[in-house]
């Protein structure tokens, strides 16, 4: 079978839309294909808005997650692919999932100049967010 | 936030039915507002197959799942609540997941007539859905 968890973060952007949050991803910035703005990312993490307002062309494939969003005034074509997808989560209260990578437990979401100000406000929070275990160990907070 | 396990069942049932496989809920048949035919169900528990091919006008709200099926060739129409549903995972090869509930662990999913040959083949194979921790801790199978 194929990964589940493209269907999985398909799920969790439509379930924090529905609810009038803010869907933001957490990417490891250093993975291989990541196509993102120079100097956005901060110790090889970088946290992405991918909701529909603060992006255009939004598209949730099996292979990543590919948008237009504006950086400085200037749009940008972002690409990540679903391997460097740490997490999915709620701005608004950490609300979401944490994906395991193989040998590493992903740390907690990291602040970035763009979304410092929310990613602080919703840290504390994000210890909802437990820890994954290995690969296709997974946790939802309802 | 309303609860994310409608969306999670959905994107599961995508996934499953994507791979060629064969989704089947288990089903705590006691819940309230459970509807299925009488006889069907084993010591509280039934596995329902919802696949498109064994389904009729197969309807997957956020209140539950809904749909027509035939049994010893009448058609019934079944409804199952969203808080009746233990896990969803593929006949072929258990892969999918276990949803807790409150304060009891779901058991692996055990035979009833209609999908005994079917888990009793999948029985093997089910300790890959590990058991849910409280409520909203899951499990996903790549």
């Amino acid at each position: 079978m194929n990964s589940s968890k493209p269907y999985i973060i398909r799920a969790l952007h439509e379930w924090i839309s529905d609810n009038d949050c803010t869907p933001l991803v957490l990417v490891s910035s250093e993975f291989p294909e990541v196509q993102i703005p120079a100097g956005i990312a901060k110790d090889g993490k970088v946290v992405l808005n991918i909701s529909f307002g603060a992006t255009q062309n939004l598209e949730l494939v099996n292979e990543g997650i590919l948008f237009d969003a504006r950086f400085s005034g200037v749009s940008q074509n972002l690409f990540v692919p679903m391997d460097s997808i740490l997490a999915i989560y709620a701005r608004e209260n950490g609300q979401g999932m944490m994906f395991g990578d193989n040998d590493e437990f992903p740390e907690p979401p990291k602040s970035t100049d763009k979304e410092k100000s929310s990613t602080e406000k919703s840290a504390k929070k994000t210890t909802d967010i437990k820890k994954a275990d290995k690969k296709s160990f997974l946790k939802v907070v309802k």
